[in-house]
């Protein structure tokens, strides 16, 4: 079951906000109390209890399950690459895609260890987005196809989706909607990538100081279509296809998190059904997972992208809905209390 | 296969200390250059790369495997609960018992998760060790039965073995064993355990302070004859038997680190086989990774022990060895280099 989730316009998404669902209350709460009745201290289990209870809260069920996970990995190109930001030329991103496809990757490795059923979507790879900081990188016509095609892949039969990327450059897009979107200088968002060198960072921080300051004032999905690339607008849409299905999303590192800077833009409660999976080695993660208020679930130096952190945390959710599904409480086991 | 490691005496252990195995490091090192050469940045899985390459290193194979993780919990009960160190009576301790043998505990889901056998050890619970703050808390035979019944469940055909333990009180004991260990004053190695109050935590300094004063200048095991339980001897037992048969360890939280205090007493070296799969939010544990310089697996708020944070760190293992092995060569998958 596909969603059917479509967007007319890039502006439309700020009428939609107040009807997307919000969290169930009533089965947090319960999923709360039942954390709280299981033969352990309460709290005992640390994060492993906020995430069942978050968990709950967006299935609307005191016990959450996970059935089905859904991966889906989106691949660009970008024209900011003839800034020379990435050490790696741009027919790895097609590459990559290819070891995708036959199963060599981290990302296969990982949903098969962790239980998530994969999906590689390659994004017009042939044609990379215009070269920011000469123009916008798309129009908005390319811009809404993108997160079109990103919604329309999410599986609503899944109860939890992990999302992706794979670009050559992209660390360079990140750096850019993380700096329009939240402020400060280039030089907080820039970091070395998949392997820059001194100065490959340097050229990184000129060319996103140029593109920030050549597009200003932009809100919502504009800064999207500006700086952004056609993985991280695909990324944009499954991440509220998802929300009007009610699934919860667990993001990746800092590219898959900076991908949807722009929603928060638009409302920062487009992301309440957002985990981040990892905090990523990639130094803006730390600053725009503090922009954002969101605290990763891992902390394991990675920064490989490809959802490979975001798997990765699937197998301690799935850990989670072990323990608040299957432990005894108190009353069952005939613990004492304290 | 059971291990058949026996110790004939507590001082034995300092003469076999040199007859242990050690790391093999052309496994590792094959191990660090296969990591190299996958499809990835070099060191863009972070510590997934280091958990590959020391299993390789214990197992003496570039590409080690996990086909069977066993887990064991001991349980033991404590004389010191006569100080009124812990809100719940120790009945909780067989009852939990109970609760681990028809698989209502969170370590009987965590097991289930991430694919572990476990085996639940009840050492003597009708016979709690003697009150540490007025005398031994075992004899030199006592402790030495505990640590061989800790060895001999061992199962030498496992590739990783997870420890935990289940004993009322022994958050206390562990605070002991740590300050005996690695000195500092009783409170900075006592915490709230299973949940104390003010008046609980201050009753536990004081018991931690009178027994390693009345029990000083101790050398190796005796520290764990005399402020220790069956539990934590079963644990070093357990520790030392896995080691004479190659197999990595994963240890639990605080109390489980603790166990191993006296082994580190004995010889360093004796624990090099040993991860700690998670930090625990009691805070000697902090303080006692920082004694053993250890880092653990995970950072999870948790606290419950049972080797609950252990069998966690296990599915983490199992994501490292996935892609350490399923993962194709930028060779293989004729992907460019950078």
């Amino acid at each position: 079951m596909t969603s059917n989730f479509e967007l007319t316009a890039l502006d439309a998404l700020f009428a939609l906000v107040a009807d997307l669902p919000q969290v169930d209350n009533a089965a947090s709460d319960a999923a709360r109390a039942r954390q709280d009745s299981l033969t352990k201290p309460p709290g005992a289990l640390g994060r492993l209890e906020e995430l069942a209870i978050f968990m709950a809260g967006w299935q609307g069920a005191e016990k959450p399950v996970i059935e089905r996970a859904q991966a889906l990995v989106f691949a660009g190109n970008h024209g900011i690459c003839a800034q020379g930001v990435n050490p790696y030329p741009q027919e790895v991103t097609a590459q990559m895609v290819g070891n995708f496809k036959s199963g060599g990757a981290a990302i296969n490795q990982l949903c098969r260890a962790n239980g998530a059923d994969l999906s590689v979507i390659a994004l017009d790879l042939d044609q990379p987005t215009a070269d920011f900081t000469t123009g916008p990188a798309m129009s908005p016509d390319e811009t809404l196809a993108a997160f079109n095609t990103g919604a329309a892949a999410v599986d609503t039969s899944a109860q939890v989706l992990i999302l992706g990327e794979m670009g050559i450059g992209n660390s360079t897009i990140a750096a850019a909607l993380s700096n329009a979107v939240f402020g400060g200088n280039a030089s907080d968002w820039v970091g070395r990538g998949t392997g820059s060198d001194d100065e490959g960072v340097t050229r990184k921080i000129s060319a996103v100081e140029r593109g920030v300051s050549l597009h200003k004032d932009l809100q919502g999905l504009d800064i999207l279509a500006v700086l952004g690339g056609r993985e991280q607008a695909a990324i944009c849409g499954a991440v509220i296809a998802a929300r009007a299905a009610r699934i919860p999303v667990i993001l990746d590192g800092f590219i898959c998190t900076a991908s949807i800077a722009p929603l928060f833009a638009v409302d920062p409660s487009l992301l309440d059904h957002c985990l981040v999976g990892h905090r990523s080695v990639e130094p803006g993660h730390q600053k725009l997972l503090a922009g954002l208020s969101k605290e990763p679930v891992l902390d394991f130096d990675m920064r490989l992208g490809e959802g490979s952190g975001a798997a990765v945390a699937l197998g301690i959710l799935r850990s989670a809905l072990a323990c608040h599904n299957g432990m005894a409480t108190f009353a069952e086991a005939g613990v004492s209390g304290a």
